[in-house]
C-alpha cells in the first residue's frame, strides 16, 4: 500500500537537516495514514488545508517550542494556527510549511458517517490539540503545553468536563426561570434579551478548576473513581454577564434579610442536560462574591461547549457549580438534588476510607470553594537538561507555572524546592498577580530560577517541588498520600518534577526524550 | 525560719495517702512561702480565702483532673473556683479542703505597693492560672489544661496580648468617631448610649487567635522574631455588639457601591492605647461576615481587659484586627498605617529569608484571614500511659483537642495518626460542630480513640498528630521547617504529641511525669 511504501522510503539513510521526502510529492494520503506520523522515529506529520507535510527536521527549530508543535502531531495543524494567529500575521510560516510539502490528502476520502440515532452526534467538533479521555460524554483536558501560553485560555482549548450530549439550545426560545416561592413571590421567566437588557453588564475573569484536577496523582497510591486527570482540567476565561444578586433581588426581592426570614440557604441551579447543583446564599449574595450568569466568554458568545446561551460562573468555587446551560434557578432551603451535589461526586473522606458501605454521605461536606493549588508546566516532566560540566555549580533551569486558590484568595507566594523541601525559592510573580488579593478569581502564573542540585548529572536526573501560600496563608501538603480519598479529589500536595540531566551535548537530539 | 521548718517537716519519713500535716496545723504562712510549693517533691500547697491547704495527696483523686488542679499549685485557689462553681454549689468541696489545712495566711504581709509612676499601676488584676510571658505589657495564654474545658472560654481565663498599658476608660464620656470623609460624609460620633439605642444588637460566637500562636514550635528550626507562645494564643467567647456595616450605613451611608466609587478599600480602626489596625471593605460590608462593635463578652460587659467598653470583633481574621478600646473608625483608600498593620509584625515570609535587609515589606500581604489549625489538648505532651501487657494489641487512648479555621471555614474533618502519617483515625466531632460551614466563625472540639501502637511500650514512648481539614478542604501543612517564617507566623504544621508509655502500673504515682 501507499502508507507502507512512505514508510519504507522514511526507513532509508538520511541525512541531518536535509529533507529527503521529494520522493513522497505529489503524493496522496489519507488522514488515517497522516495520523500513524506522530514520532521521529515514524517521522512526524501534519496537515494544512489539503496539504501534507513533513515536520520532522523542524520541530527543533520551532520559535514556539518544540513541545508545542508536537502537540499537531499526525493532525490538522489548522486549529493551532487560529488560535496563535502570529502564524497567519505574515506569510513566513505559510512558506517554512510550504519547503516542507509532501503531498494532498485524499479528496476522495469519505467523510465520516454521523449515526443520526447517536445523542452525542450533535456535539461540537473539538480542538485536536486536546487531551481527550472520552468523547460520549466529552472529557478532555488542556494540554500541559498551552496552559501559560495565554492567562485567558483560547475557549477552543478549554478543558471539558461533561456528564451528558452538548445540549442544541435555540436562543430565541431559550427561558431562564427564576423560582423564589421559597419566599412567596410569584415564579419569573426571563428571555436571554431580557437579561441583557435588564440588568448591568459585569465582566470577571476566573480560572475555572474540576475537583478531580490531578487525581492521576492518586492512583499509584490506592485506585480512586473518576476520569483518571493529569493536571489539565484548569482553564481561564474572561466571562461576561450579569451579576446572579441583581437578577435574584429583580426578580424574588432576594436581599439577605428576606432570605435569613424565608430560610433560603442555597441557589440552585438546573440546567437543560440535566445537572443540578447549588450554592450557598452566602455566595450568592455577597455583594463582593461576582457570581455570574454569563452569556460572553472571552469576548464572544458562549460556544455551546461552554454553555450557550447562559451559564453560570461561580467565582473561585470548584468546577461542578459553574453550571452550564442553565434554565431554572431556584432558592430553596436544601442543597440541589442529585450525584453532584448530594452524592459522593464532589464529597471528601480521609485515606482510611476504602469504599462507601459505611459511610453516611449526607454528613460530608459536598466541595464550593477549594483548596490551594500550584503546578510546575515547564519544563515537562521528564524533560532532558544538559549542564556543563567545567561549570556544573552554577547551573540553574528555569521553571514557570501556575498558582490558583479558590475563595477568591490571591497567591501570596509561590516556593520551588530541588532539595524536597530542605530549601525553598520563591518565584517571581507574573501575569495575575494584581489581582485584589479578597477576588483573586483567576491564576497567577509565575517563574523561578532554581539551581540544579550538585551531583545531578552521575545521578542522571534532578527533582523540584513547588507549593503556593494563599491569602489566608494556607499552603500546600507535601505528600498525596495523606490526602489520599476515594474520589479522587482536591490533590493538592506539592507537585513534582523529576528532568534528566546529562553531560553529554546531543544538540540534534535535544528534544527526543521530551514527554 | 518558719518556711525552713515547713521544708524539713515536708522532708520527713510519710506513709503514701496519709495526711502528714498536723504539726502544720494553726501555723502562719506569706503567699511567698506559698509559692514555692508547687511540685510533688517540694509538696503542693493552695490558699482559700485566708487558709494554706496542702493538697499534695488529694491531686490524684481530683474528679476534675489532677493537671486542672495544678494550674493552682503555690497560688490562690479562688479564681479556679468562681470559675468552675460546681465547687461552690456544694459543700463538699470545702469540706475536703478543710481537711487539708495547715494553716493561715499571715494576716500582717504587707500588700504589694504600686508605684504610681508606672504606668502599668492600673492594670487589672489576672487570673493566676494563664501562662504569663510579660506583665509590661501583659502576654498571657490560656493553659492547655483549660482550653476544652468550656466551649467559650472563661473572660477571665481568655488569652492576653497587649501592646501597651490596659487603658482606664469612663463609659460616660466615651465617643467612637466614624471618619466617612473618603465619601464626603461629615464625622459622626457616637456614645455607648447610641450605639445600643440606635442599631440591633447582635450576637456572634468566634475564636480569636494570635497569629503567633504556635511560634514556640518554629524556634528549636531558627529563632523567630515575637513572644515565643505556646498553643494558647487563642479563646473563644460569645460576643454582643452591633454589626459594623449597619454603623458604615448610618454614619457614612457607606454601601458597597459608594466604596466602589469612593475608592474605599480598608476600614481603619484606631484603639485608646494606641493600636492601628485594618481590615478589608469586602470584608467590612459583606452582610455574611458578621463584623461586629461589641460590648458585651460572655453575656456581660466587655472586661478592661479586653476592650471595654467597646471592641472590634472581625470573626475569622486574625487576632490583631480585632482591635480593643476603639475610638476612631475610617473608611480609607490605603491600610491602617503602623506596624501592625504595615510592618513586618503580621507579614508572612519564605523559610529563606533569615533577615528582613533586602525585603520590600510593602509588597507582602499583612494578615486577615488565615489557614486551618488543629491541636491535641489532652492528654498533654509528656502523659505517662500504662499499658497492659497482656492485651497491649488491644489498647487505645483517646485523644481530645479542637480545630479552627479562618474566614468562617467550617472543619470537616479531624484527623489523627499514630505513625507518622502513614495511616490515619477520623475523630469525632463535638461542641462546635453545628455551625454553618461558610460562617464556622468559633472553634470545634474533637475526640478520637486511636491505637496505641504495637511496640510501643518496648520503646518506651508513642508519637501522635492530629491535622484538620476545612470547609475549603484545606488542611494542615506537615512539617514546621517548611512553613518556618522569620516573624513565626502561622505555624500550622501538623501537632505532634509524645506520650511515654510503659507496663509497669504505679498507680500511687500515675501523674508524676506529667507535663
Amino acid at each position: 500500500s501507499e502508507e507502507n511504501m512512505a514508510q519504507k522510503c522514511e526507513g532509508g539513510p538520511r541525512v541531518s537537516g536535509q529533507k529527503n521526502t521529494s520522493s513522497l510529492e505529489g503524493k496522496v494520503f489519507t488522514r488515517a495514514q497522516v495520523a500513524t506520523h506522530t514520532t521521529l522515529e515514524d517521522r512526524i506529520w501534519v496537515t494544512y488545508q489539503d496539504g501534507v507535510y513533513d515536520i520532522t527536521e523542524f520541530i527543533a527549530n520551532h520559535p514556539g517550542g518544540s513541545d508545542k508543535i508536537r502537540l499537531a502531531a499526525g493532525k490538522a495543524i489548522d486549529p493551532f494556527w487560529r488560535i496563535y494567529q502570529q502564524h497567519l500575521n505574515t506569510a513566513y510560516p505559510k512558506e517554512v510549511l510550504d519547503g516542507m510539502k509532501i503531498g494532498t490528502l485524499d479528496p476522495a476520502e469519505p467523510k465520516v458517517e454521523m449515526d443520526a440515532s447517536d445523542p452525542y452526534a450533535s456535539d461540537p467538533d473539538r480542538h485536536p490539540g486536546l487531551l481527550f479521555h472520552n468523547t460520549k460524554p466529552c472529557n478532555a483536558e488542556l494540554p500541559r503545553e498551552l496552559q501559560i501560553e495565554n492567562w485567558c485560555t483560547p475557549s477552543p482549548l478549554w478543558f471539558i468536563r461533561h456528564h451528558h450530549p452538548v445540549p442544541v439550545v435555540d436562543a430565541e426560545t431559550y427561558r431562564l426561570t427564576i423560582d423564589c416561592s421559597q419566599i412567596n413571590t410569584p415564579p419569573l421567566s426571563l428571555t436571554l434579551k431580557d437579561l441583557k437588557e435588564r440588568f448591568n453588564s459585569t465582566t470577571v475573569t476566573t480560572t475555572i478548576q474540576c475537583g478531580g484536577n490531578r487525581r492521576d496523582g492518586f492512583n499509584p497510591i490506592a485506585k480512586t473513581s473518576g476520569i483518571p486527570w493529569g493536571f489539565g482540567a484548569v482553564s481561564t476565561a474572561k466571562w461576561t454577564g450579569v451579576l446572579l444578586r441583581d437578577v435574584l433581588l429583580y426578580s424574588g426581592h432576594l436581599t439577605p434579610q428576606l432570605a435569613e426570614a424565608g430560610a433560603v440557604q442555597h441557589i440552585q441551579f438546573k440546567a437543560i442536560d440535566g445537572l443540578e447543583a447549588s450554592i450557598p446564599i452566602e455566595k450568592a449574595l455577597n455583594p463582593y462574591g461576582d457570581t455570574l450568569l454569563a452569556f460572553e466568554m472571552n469576548d464572544e458568545p458562549l460556544p455551546p461547549e461552554h454553555g450557550y446561551p447562559v451559564r453560570v460562573v461561580v467565582p473561585g468555587h470548584v468546577g461542578v457549580r459553574n453550571v452550564k446551560w442553565v434554565s431554572d434557578i431556584v432558592a430553596s432551603s436544601e442543597e440541589a438534588e442529585g450525584p453532584w451535589q448530594r452524592g459522593i461526586a464532589y464529597k471528601g473522606f480521609a485515606p482510611g476510607v476504602k469504599d462507601f458501605k459505611d459511610v453516611d454521605i449526607s454528613k460530608v461536606l459536598s466541595m464550593q470553594d477549594t483548596p490551594v493549588q500550584s503546578l510546575i508546566v515547564e519544563p515537562g516532566n521528564g524533560y532532558k537538561l544538559v549542564v556543563d560540566e567545567d561549570d556544573e555549580d552554577d547551573e540553574t533551569v528555569t521553571l514557570k507555572g501556575w498558582a490558583w486558590s479558590g475563595g477568591g484568595r490571591g497567591i501570596v507566594r509561590v516556593d520551588v524546592t530541588n532539595d524536597n523541601g530542605v530549601s525553598w525559592h520563591t518565584a517571581e510573580l507574573l501575569d495575575g498577580k494584581d489581582q485584589n488579593p479578597l477576588r483573586a478569581w483567576a491564576w497567577t502564573f509565575w517563574e523561578a530560577e532554581v539551581p540544579i542540585p550538585e551531583g545531578s548529572a552521575e545521578k542522571g536526573f534532578a527533582e523540584f517541588h513547588c507549593r503556593a501560600t494563599d491569602a489566608s496563608y494556607a499552603t500546600q501538603p507535601e505528600k498525596a498520600e495523606c490526602i489520599w480519598n476515594l474520589r479522587g479529589l482536591n490533590n493538592t500536595s506539592w507537585h513534582k518534577i523529576t528532568v534528566q540531566v546529562t553531560h553529554e551535548s546531543d544538540d540534534d537530539d535535544d528534544d527526543a526524550d521530551e514527554e
